[in-house]
Order: C-alpha cells, then sequence, then structure tokens
C-alpha cells in the first residue's frame, strides 16, 4: 500500500509547535494539526495556530474546547496572578515557572491520542524541550517516554498489535537557536508564530515575558533576523 | 498535621464510579468528584453524577467540558452508530466494544490529574473495573500503572518529591456482584446510579444493552435487588 502516513501534530500557535510540524511534514507524513482553547489569557495563538495550519497546508485543523479554568492554579489562566515579567533571560528562575498549568502536556497528548486513534494512526508529534523549558516536568524525556509507555496500553490498536503508539518529540534536545535554523531550513515562516505570554490587544509581544525572552535569544543565537512585533522593543 | 486527606474522584454517575467514591471517603479522604460532558448521548448520566455526589457529601463536584464529538469514532457521542442491543449477557463480544470511546480513560484521567495537582492531592479514585470490561484497553491493570508512572513524571509536586501519584482502582479485580456487595456495605444508593447506554428521556434504562445486562447479572449475582427503572423488564 502505498497509503499516506498520518500523524496528529500538537500545534500551539509558538514557534516550536510550528516547527515540529514542519519536520513531521518532512518526514513524509500527512499532518493532523490540533490546537486547544482551554481558557488561556493569550488567546491570540490560536489564531497563530489558525495561520500556521493554513501556510503549511495541513490535512485538516481542529480547535478542541477544554476549560480548565475552574482547577485555577496557573498564571496562564487564572485572571489573579500577574505573568511575571523579566529585563533579562539570566532572571529566569531555575525553578518551575508560574506559568505553568497543572498536567497541561499530560491533558493535550491524551485528546491528540484520541483523535489519532480515530484517524487511525499511533504518530503523534509534539514540540517539546527540555532544553529552555526544563522547569516544566512534562517538557522531559522520560516523561515523553513514560507518556508512550502508556499509550501503548491505552488504545485497541495497541492492544490488538496493529499500531504502537509513538510519540515524536523532535525538538526535545535542541536549543531554541538550534529550532529556529531547522525551522528556516524547512521553510517555517515564523512570521506567522507567538511565543508571548501577555500579548497585547493587537497580538503583539510585550519583548519582558520568559518566553519573550527565550524566542529573542533564540533569534539572536541562530543569527536570524527576528519577525516578532513586540510593544516594547 | 491532622489536615484532612484529599483525593480526587472520577464519577460517571454508574455503579462502578459511585461504588468507587464510597470506598474512597471510607478510607479517610475528602472526595473531589470530577465528571465529563463528552458529547455523550447519555447525558443524563451527569444527573445521577449529581445526585451521587450531593448524597455522599463530597467536598466538590465538577463537571469538565470535553466535546469530543469531532473526531468521532464511538457508537457513546457520533450519532450514525447505533448502540448494539443483546438479548442476553452470554451474546456480548469478548472483543472491543463498538462504544469505546477513543483514549477516554486517559483523557479523564489526565483532567483529573490536573483538578488533583491544583488540589494538592496525588490521590486519584476511578472505577475502571477488569473483569466485566476486559475488552476496554484502558481499563486493564496494566494500564493503571502505566499512567501512575507517567504521571509520577508529568506534575510538579512528584519531581519536587512531595507528593508522587497514586491512581486507586480499588474495583479493578472485582465482579460485579462484588462490586454491588462492597457498596450496599458501604451505604451507597444504587437508585441514583446509571448504567444504561441508551436510556430514555426519562433516564429509564433500555434492559438490553451491554451495559444494562452486566448490571441486572451483578445485581442477581449479589442477591441485591436491583433498583434500576427499566424501559423493559
Amino acid at each position: 500500500m502505498a497509503s499516506t502516513k498520518r500523524a496528529v501534530v500538537l500545534l500551539s500557535g509558538g514557534l516550536d509547535s510550528a516547527t515540529a510540524l514542519a519536520i513531521c511534514q518532512e518526514a513524509g507524513y500527512e499532518a493532523y494539526a490540533i490546537s486547544f482553547r482551554y481558557g488561556q489569557r493569550h488567546a491570540v495563538e490560536l489564531a497563530a495556530a489558525a495561520a500556521i495550519a493554513r501556510a503549511r497546508r495541513v490535512a485538516r485543523h481542529v480547535v478542541v474546547d477544554i476549560d480548565l479554568r475552574p482547577f485555577g492554579g496557573s498564571a496562564l489562566t487564572a485572571d489573579d496572578i500577574p505573568v511575571p515579567k523579566h529585563g533579562d533571560v539570566a532572571e529566569i528562575g531555575a525553578g518551575i515557572p508560574v506559568t505553568y498549568v497543572p498536567a497541561r502536556n499530560t491533558i493535550f497528548l491524551s485528546l491528540a491520542l484520541g483523535w489519532a486513534e480515530t484517524l487511525d494512526t499511533g504518530d503523534l508529534f509534539v514540540g517539546v524541550n527540555a532544553v529552555d523549558y526544563s522547569g516544566y516536568p512534562d517538557c522531559r524525556p522520560e516523561y515523553i517516554e513514560a507518556y508512550q509507555a502508556m499509550a501503548r496500553l491505552a488504545t485497541r490498536a495497541s492492544v490488538l498489535g496493529e499500531r504502537p503508539v509513538t510519540i515524536h518529540a523532535p525538538l526535545i534536545h535542541f536549543t531554541k537557536a538550534e529550532i529556529i535554523r531547522r525551522g528556516v531550513e524547512l521553510g517555517v515562516d515564523y512570521s506567522l508564530t507567538t511565543s508571548c505570554y501577555d500579548p497585547d490587544a493587537d497580538g503583539r509581544a510585550c519583548g519582558r515575558c520568559d518566553s519573550c525572552l527565550l524566542r529573542q535569544r533564540g533569534f539572536a543565537d541562530a543569527g536570524v533576523s527576528d519577525p516578532t512585533r513586540y510593544v516594547v522593543s
């Protein structure tokens, strides 16, 4: 059979997931992109995800609604916790950021797994990265491996031995600069992506949150001009 | 510290999860119940979950909205696949039922894990059962163990060594009759629970789907009178 291999790609609208999508397509997969509306303040990222999905001509893009706000507990979803701002990337703490969303990657991967099963594929791509986001437990290689082991027991096709689940995390050991260089090679249009945790109403990045600082440093280190529109320069 | 131990309990409105809730409370936990509105046809089970949560005086009951219908692929959520009906429990096939929802327990446990994290607990109770539902991959002991191993790497508290996640599946090796006997000992009011995959508008059970047949046999085997209201007797 010469049928196209399908893969589900978690697409946040950020730089990393846009690159993971390009890598998935480069590997010959027909990409099915999934994004989540989870009560995030930075809903501008969903518009970015849609623009990236169109530009990359994915087979389908779905946005799944999950309202995590009743749970509370994170700056990204709770209105009463301010997003931390820093003057420099060196100020970013080594611990787990306050912007951590409880069990977020576990929840997102699980919904992606459900969709993958109905699409008759076991291949999932996720742009997690253990280098710049080492404070997030669910971005580490050992977490991804354990998730894959669980998922291989969770689905009908894996029980029947037809289609073991594979969680592809192609960026996990990349620096931000390496991610950007690889994406540029694959033709990713980073002007469509958004990283800021606290963009303004026009979608312009704050330039001062952890995510903006890491992004700026990544473009600088990669020697690629940063196409991001910032409120402050 | 004499503070109360908290636990998150997955509460579907069915017989099994109501019993798991009672076992959780018997073990001394303050129970936080979570239910899901996931596009299921049998939304009457959410009313049952609320009634059970009230009767058992849980600390809090949340209903999380997840719309899995865009994924398709299951009789419980897709409108165009009929629920299979049988005349007798012996007709139920040994394979994976058509009523299987892709990655359902993985999705539900993941949302419960997120809530547990914000509640500062690692204890989750789920009423999965490997005896009557052996066709469901995500009801098997090896799946639950793999989920727990993954979850212990997924959350902030587990990384910090504060609170390893424990997935309690107290019913996993029970027959339906054993579940009912244990629940009766603990004062579970099974008239509040619902099992039917295809209830009528008044919430009466069809008496013929796999779930009804297993429930009827369970009450008969337990020697307990079945409080269910059926359309057909």
